[in-house]
């Protein structure tokens, strides 16, 4: 039995959490570590500086993810790993990514400090270019060898900057991202603690939330195609407004999830870009993204096809030219019900609060789970705010998060003690 | 009487055409001639000249406006005059302004290569700026007492020039457009041929067009404020989207016509743009303008308060702010009765078909209603297209055009014979 009285140095926690937050720190008071940048590259010499000092194994696998370890006994045994990235987008907040590493840092040091024997090696991984600045989750998609030759060559950041050239100005070969790749059975299960970024445990006034499953998503790019005509000197029956179409697909959006939808699912319009958009002109031609995240498969396909005969109906009835691009489609993931059995026993012996709910976030648990089981423990994000200077969570709940996380690593190695000629967990 | 064989010379207003269509023609076949560019003092040199050559009097006015006149007796009385502008929006077509120009050219040309003895001078005015590089309609403006040392010192383009720099570059003192003002006295009538810059005349098949009104204008600039949160996180219902404000009351666009317009009412959202406008966000702010049109000063006032109302109301129950800029707003303008008749008949008398229609359009006849009456004649746009390089007009329709335009005013001379000693027609 591992003591009850272990816990985390919340000082220390908060220290660290004080100490990365400064690098890449703007006058606006917002983060800017997209990865591979000079900043993101200093916030990765300052992890690796901690773990050395932690006296863990560290290593830097080929997609430039930094993997500390702790090992009490056997070391061929499968890990338990916690993960989550330090890159951030644009004027981020501090805490999106990086509390989730600096939590399983300090769940790592007080193993080793406190010399707990566990059954299973311990993991942290800071996975490479979560936030997308060469299209997202590079690092967990490494880990579990999604990536290609081609994958590696094609990736660019929005200024036309290839991953290879980003990469190489950091030290790093791109191309060895395929030797970054980890089997399953390396990997007991995955752990990730994240901030909610959303508004549901902050409203319920609740600290920690339990993720069920996390959302799968399809984003799209379409474009309306009507006719650019004098906004004065044609009448309203004679028009092809693009942007009146778009509209009338805003619209139904709440009607197509009422019938397609469940109360996780989501949709939204976030871009658009009208041609040739002045006032005195009507719009020829509308640009825009559709967003759209369910927690159940079924239901995401249902949305897809209820999206498209909304749209292909309006551009008829409209006479609108209608075209269409598919940017991504992700599967949606279920959370382990073992391992979520395991954080709610772990926060109930805390004598704390807890939700169960889902992940709309895309996370690289989500890309974990096509290898091993996996599990989320949320913190509150004060009114919702994300990707902003605004991102906020208490001291209070970012401590409770800490400790349920090494809580729950704890049980889930004591819960496997029987299960060692097993490769996988539950 | 006047003889009825008089008539323009058609392949010198080809010819003239051909030549200014040059001028500012950029590689994508559109024109840039923006007012008080290098293209713009060109086109005035060039038709300074044309001026010249006919043996006209030529007045170049405080605001640039370049004035001709041809006096066949008594040289007291008001002139009818003819007017219109050279100036374009950029890459516009060639007949926007400059066919009614070139057309007022030749009238006057005709009438003193044949010698017509009228009762009346005719003058034409080709106006500075009707497109709004500084703003729009400034020579009009200037030529009937409408600006004031502010609205000169105060005029900028997009880019930061200002009309003073402009027009000192061109060789002008702006301020002197304070004394290019001339009296009602002056002035018998105003006349103006113009492309229609909408569909109407050409998908009716008829040449010609007589102009009944012009449209009042409200132009807003409006800003609707809601979140900007995660897409992915936040349920529908925790959401304060911009952006579904917006396409709600573009949906509401037909119904509020119906309600409180006519059929000459229109009501367009030309631009828009979204905050922070990117797919994974819920748009927090948008920005987007509306321009509102209609002939009946009454019918605008509704569609006015209409419009706010509908606004206020989505605001409120979207838990939506709501910022509201007046852009402009411009008083809808009937032409004169008698001048409207006149055109009537003269074009009876080419057994030409016609069309009575409003004009949805701003034009510097707009301007001059409030001097003198005034009286337009449009020829069709192929497929209604206007400031475009598609903008175009049948050769036919253009003679046909000129052609009316001078039997017009030799129709308002012999008509305003027994009126001499009043200063208004009509």
């Amino acid at each position: 039995m591992i003591s009850t009285e272990l816990t985390i140095n919340f000082p220390r926690l908060q220290k660290d959490l004080r100490e990365i937050s400064a690098i890449g720190m703007g006058k606006n008071r917002g983060v800017y570590r997209q990865a591979f940048t000079e900043n993101d590259l200093q916030a990765r010499n300052w992890l690796i500086e901690k773990i050395s000092e932690a006296g863990l194994e560290l290593k830097v696998d080929g997609a430039a993810n930094i993997i500390a370890r702790y090992v009490s006994n056997e070391t061929k045994r499968p890990s338990i790993l916690i993960g989550s990235h330090i890159d951030s987008v644009p004027a981020a907040g501090t805490l999106d990514g990086t509390l989730g590493v600096l939590t399983g840092l300090e769940v790592l040091r007080s193993l080793k400090e406190n010399n707990v024997q566990l059954e299973y090696p311990v993991e942290l991984a800071s996975f490479s270019d979560e936030e997308g600045r060469f299209g997202g989750l590079f690092g967990s998609q490494s880990f579990i060898g999604r990536v290609t030759p081609e994958s590696i060559h094609n990736a660019k950041d929005l200024s036309g900057t290839t991953l290879i050239e980003a990469m190489e100005n950091c030290g790093y070969d791109a191309m060895q991202a395929l030797n970054a790749r980890r089997t399953p059975e390396s990997i007991l299960c995955y752990l990730e603690l994240h901030i909610e970024q959303g508004p549901v445990l902050d409203s319920l006034r609740i600290p920690l939330g339990v993720v069920s499953k996390i959302s799968g998503l399809f984003k799209w790019k379409i474009s309306l195609i009507g006719r650019a005509d004098h906004a004065g000197t044609t009448p309203m029956n004679m028009r092809a407004d693009a942007l009146a179409g778009l509209s009338e697909f805003i619209v139904e959006i709440p009607r197509l999830l009422e019938e397609n939808g469940n109360e996780n699912s989501v949709m939204t319009v976030g871009k658009v870009e009208l041609h040739p958009g002045v006032a005195n002109s009507v719009p020829g031609r509308v640009e825009f993204s559709i967003d759209a995240r369910s927690t159940e498969k079924d239901i995401l396909h249902e949305m897809n096809e209820a999206a498209r005969k909304t749209l292909s109906a309006i551009a008829r009835r409209r006479k609108l030219m209608f075209e269409f691009q598919i940017l991504s489609e992700v599967e949606p993931v279920d959370c382990d019900q073992e391992i979520i059995s395991t954080i709610r026993e772990s926060i109930s012996e805390m004598n704390t609060e807890f939700h169960e709910l889902p992940s709309g976030a895309a996370h690289d648990a989500q890309i974990l789970a096509h290898i091993t089981p996996v599990g989320m423990i949320f913190v509150p994000s004060k009114d919702g705010r994300s990707h902003s200077p605004a991102e906020w969570t208490d001291w209070d709940h970012m401590r409770l998060g800490a400790e349920a996380l090494l809580k729950t690593v704890c049980k889930i190695s004591e819960k496997n003690k029987n299960k060692l000629q097993e490769n996988h967990y539950g």
